[in-house]
């Protein structure tokens, strides 16, 4: 121990104050922030003696005012109060078992928390994240048990004509084994790319407990970019750090994830241990994701015995009903005669897709395909896809 | 092309409104910042109409002063400009290729730039960042080339009693072959863990151009974590999202990494397709990982064939002489006599490990270690290090 503590400040001495100086911009903020108490209730702290009014923008308030100040918008804002150090603070009451999202408001102007080095980014912002555990919010963090690998890859496509990135998550135990594994292909919404189930979406996490719980199959989960104009997230493409948002990067052909899916398929089934086979594939994704999954599990209509829709429906993207959106109830039907293990359904009360989900759930009613519904409360919010895919897993393979 | 345009408008229609606002605590924000122009300016832009003083803070600024506001240090600070709108801009003089780091210092507070979603993690902060190219940082850019995998995994560690976090690159063309290959073992520095090489290192983009442009071998690139009180990089453990930089994470036992190395090396060469061989063999690091390397590579003293020791010396952490580091020249030159193939040297003229590293040096003419030395501009900080994994791979496995 003696000697730990003589290391310490030896490496103290010879490194913090030269190299972290180099690198460290922001020095100045030695707080602890976002902190999640014991009681669930979560402090936040920020120095800014100078600045007349900092709040908390976070997915946790309660939304105040329609067009709050800072841009920050879907949201709503807490006041901080400062101390005589020019430390503003706010400790919020017990927050339910969630992984949240904030950022502050200083002065009208939104800023990342500098105490805390956390942050997602969801497209073409960042925002600061913090876990608040004792519940559902379990599944999403890191816990002391086997964990699988997760792999940034590339594969071609043909039909795309570029190599394209995929994330791919291999079970603990996967490569150690020669049993084979069946598969979930996970997609992300339009405002997404093949990253964001692994940040908001919690997916390694998820499936890392699930599983160590014995509560989901091992399996392998392979999250692809549902954008065909797109080769990778942003700032992982020859785009370079680009600011993604602007439309050209989604202008994707109408159906062409959809019919370029069997590449996915092949290249997982000829590059994995896994098992090629109906009873050994599942398909969900949420909203832009979840419509896929509808579709490529039509129209490959004897591959999936197992689709996930969250926060979806038919009507998004398919009007006109043309391409391979033609014939829709026929080939539903067809793929219900051929036989589903699982047909799953989540969405949440507030959801702007609530009514359109309502519409597919009748379509799926008249042809017949029996399904799993979940309402939940929620909106069209990362909150609620956590939620269904928890949910969900534990129902595949069985 | 219509159908592309109908499409956009729709999803636009569909999506961009509710969901992206959900999720968009950035919202009001709506400029390019930082665009790279076509000469190698650089421009910033931030919206803050009420902002009495905005500059950037920046690795590429001069620095103004000792003690600048904002806690930001170790940086420059340029000021901005405002508009008739209530946007600051500031466009820099031509920049050198580089990937450099900044953020906004807005009425003396630090804060990332929201038009700007790439960010970087260094221990307990972020940093936005972008990339000048047109020379040497054109190595660290994503680029139409083929890509290798970058898998996170976990191996278990008897010896220090934990599965721990390590990051593996393979080259492109790993998976589809049965080659076997060398491998590179890159090791971070004391503020730093598994993922620094991945972000600011911009390892897997430097071997990918390297390899393409046929001067590097294809090579696995191995990232363990150095520090042994650590299981895995911050946020990536079940730590949670802490708040690094306490030392109690970077407790680590004297020589317990050094000692423990033989593991990873057994992991690595019983799970990947690897030549298990010294001439296959090459460690390198940054600072404390370039200390790691002169010390694993010396008490495994046959088994590595390349040796890069990045801003760093011996006597970083091995004062008193006892452990591992005992006698350290004679088995130094032990190593020598087993011969090694390339003993590389870097260090920038402003390190404060500049005299401690020509102290290294000595020794190793005293103990007759042929050696490389590359002595370059700046100090202690990533932009060597990038040069140097740039300058050192292409020697290797010749």
């Amino acid at each position: 121990m003696k000697q730990r503590i003589l290391l310490s400040a030896l490496m103290c001495l010879l490194f913090a104050l030269p190299s972290l100086a180099q690198q460290n911009l922001f020095g100045g903020q030695d707080l602890k922030s976002a902190v999640v108490n014991d009681d669930n209730t979560v402090t936040f702290r920020f120095l800014a003696p100078d600045a007349k009014k900092v709040e908390v923008a976070g997915d946790f308030a309660e939304k105040v005012e329609e067009n709050p100040v800072g841009g920050v918008v879907g949201t709503g804002l807490l006041p901080m109060t400062k101390d005589a150090n020019g430390v503003w603070s706010l400790t919020t009451k017990p927050l339910q078992s969630e992984l949240y999202m904030y950022l502050f408001v200083v002065d009208g102007v939104a800023t990342t928390d500098p105490n805390n080095p956390y942050v997602f980014r969801d497209f073409a912002t960042v925002s600061n994240i913090f876990i608040v555990g004792n519940g559902k919010a379990d599944l999403y963090k890191v816990n002391d048990v086997a964990h699988g690998s997760l792999t940034h890859r590339w594969y071609n496509s043909k039909s795309l004509g570029m190599d394209r990135r995929i994330n791919i998550y291999t079970p603990p135990g996967y490569e150690n084994n020669t049993k084979k594994y069946p598969v979930l292909y996970l997609l992300h919404g339009y405002g997404g790319d093949e990253d964001e189930w692994v940040t908001y979406g919690r997916a390694t996490q998820i499936l890392d407990n699930l599983i160590s719980q014995g509560k989901a199959e091992p399996m392998l989960v392979v999250m692809p970019n549902g954008h065909t104009a797109m080769e990778a997230a942003p700032g992982e493409s020859s785009l370079g750090f680009y600011k993604p948002g602007g439309e050209e990067e989604r202008a994707d052909e109408r159906g062409a994830f959809e019919s370029a899916f069997t590449e996915i398929i092949n290249f997982v089934e000829s590059n994995y241990r896994v098992k090629p086979e109906k009873e050994s594939r599942a398909i969900a994704g949420l909203s832009m994701g979840g419509f896929h999954s509808i579709h490529i599990s039509r129209i490959n209509e004897n591959t999936f015995d197992y689709v996930g829709v969250f926060s979806s429906a038919n009507s998004i993207m398919s009007a006109g009903g043309e391409g391979i959106y033609a014939n829709f109830q026929e080939s539903l039907k067809k793929q219900k005669d051929n036989g589903v293990e699982l047909y799953w359904l989540g969405i949440g009360k507030d959801d702007f897709l609530y009514d359109a989900n309502k519409e597919f759930r009748a379509t799926l009613d008249n042809v017949g395909m029996k399904y799993t519904f979940m309402e939940t409360e929620g909106g069209h919010i990362w909150k609620c896809w956590r939620e269904y895919l928890s949910e969900f897993t534990p129902l595949l393979f069985k």
